[in-house]
């Protein structure tokens, strides 16, 4: 199934998406749908299809967001590095977040704005300490994000979050896939890419993850109860403008593509809607 | 005016608290009161006094946990540092927040959970790019947190939000105190302390903090909206347990007060209420 939260009416609400369109599920978000009992079945019927003005973030208002440091082997392994023992951890609030189409929102108080493809695993189901088992039955499905950093406030302290959560910068969507479409399932084998004006910047494929989506929710859910609707983004690969030799960042006007085959693309459009500081 | 969060009849309510008792103000908590219109006026009305079974978190579900890392003068200068020129930040997640008495929950899963005495600044506006005018009207008022600490986990990686936000570890409470009611008003100049099983660990004056609370809410905001019921954590002074020698811990059965005069106190007991791992 590909589910998703569309804008429709001044609301949201959550829908099926098929190739007859997109089924009203009769809830506000993909959310509130996850939180239901049995939600997989009240996922899959029939219901009325509706138009959309637009999507928004698939989860417009996660519980957490959790986030993964450098996780792409043959990135960490290039970098000279040694494969780490547990996986780097960080937040991000819902501030943050913003639909698949919208605009990216550059802060003029930064002038270091750099992209991040990543794959997100979404839960769909409250776990602590979670068992192999449990924890693959806690994997709702996928999606894909952009976590676009400001490099210069991510370095500013050696805490990352407060370049890592500028409100309006974080694409996240379209669509939430669930594992059984997905070749490698809970542990998908997907090839990522990031694009800036079609200029491609990063490319790698999911199963190339240190911390697969199982592990992470296992890892997570021992240090507290991981519940429906919280995302784990599990980190980006090589490529990122930072590390490039010069650092590029994104301009006011470029488009950035994130995309994840099979699950979905975001497409977004830089822009500061702010004054100077 | 103090303010707070009780528990009564399986459900919370806000509250005043006063000298003749709790005066239920009509909202479910002190987060919601905040995000109504012209909360002062509400927070200030009679009503039926209630009786409490106990006191939860003061604000039970921030949308936003924010901390502060080193920032109290006097530590850091002892410490040989320079002062920082930006605040160190990072995150908790809601799961982690308890009430004022109840129990910290040690994890089976760490051999180092340390304690961390801080003033709260609880937000009482929306508020992005706070100007000083603006900051200042955007304070709430004042709480009090042990931002237990699983040093293990905190230094497991470079990032610390692992360490940081088990489970039922972080009492917050008792009260929110409004800043007319403190000296220095919105940049209070109170001694905090933390004791361990009746022995003094930290003592500091709320004074002596470099980044204080209007400078916090201006820094912050310029990433994202803050929004009623967000609360800033603003570090914690010298004396924890991990910088000993040798260092020190909590053990299981200890009580741990954390005070700030003319706020409140906050007094758990450690227990280990899950399975070992």
């Amino acid at each position: 199934m590909r589910l998703a939260t569309i804008r429709t009416a001044g609301a949201t609400k959550a829908v099926r998406v098929t190739d007859a369109g997109l089924v009203d599920l009769g809830f506000a978000d993909v959310k509130a749908l996850l939180a239901a009992d049995d939600w997989r079945a009240k996922a899959a019927v029939d219901g009325p299809l509706v138009e959309a003005d637009g999507f928004a973030p698939v989860i417009p208002d996660p519980g957490k967001i959790l986030c993964v440091g450098l996780n792409y082997r043959n990135h960490i392994l290039e970098m000279g590095r040694d494969l780490p023992e547990y996986p780097t951890l960080f937040a991000k609030f819902t501030d943050a977040l913003i639909g698949p189409e919208d605009d990216i929102r550059l802060a003029p108080e930064s002038d270091a704005h750099d992209w991040e493809a990543e794959l997100v695993v979404v839960v769909g189901k409250a776990v602590r300490r979670a068992s192999e088992e449990e924890a693959v039955e806690a994997i709702a499905g996928f999606t894909v994000m952009n976590d676009v950093t400001m490099r210069d406030w991510q370095f500013r302290t050696r805490e990352w979050l407060q370049g890592k959560t500028f409100e309006g910068t974080t694409p996240l969507g379209p669509v939430l896939v669930t594992p059984e479409e997905l070749p490698g399932g809970v542990r998908p084998a997907l090839e990522i890419s990031c694009s800036v004006d079609g200029e491609e910047m990063q490319r790698a494929n999911t199963g190339d993850l240190v911390f697969d989506p199982v592990a992470l929710v296992r890892y997570l859910s021992t240090i507290m109860t991981l519940r429906p609707g919280d995302v784990i983004a599990s980190g980006t690969p090589g490529g990122v403008g930072h590390a490039r030799k010069p650092a590029r960042y994104l301009q006011a006007g470029s488009k950035v593509v994130v995309e994840i085959e099979r699950i979905g693309r975001l497409e977004n459009t830089t822009a500061y809607p702010d004054a100077a500081a």
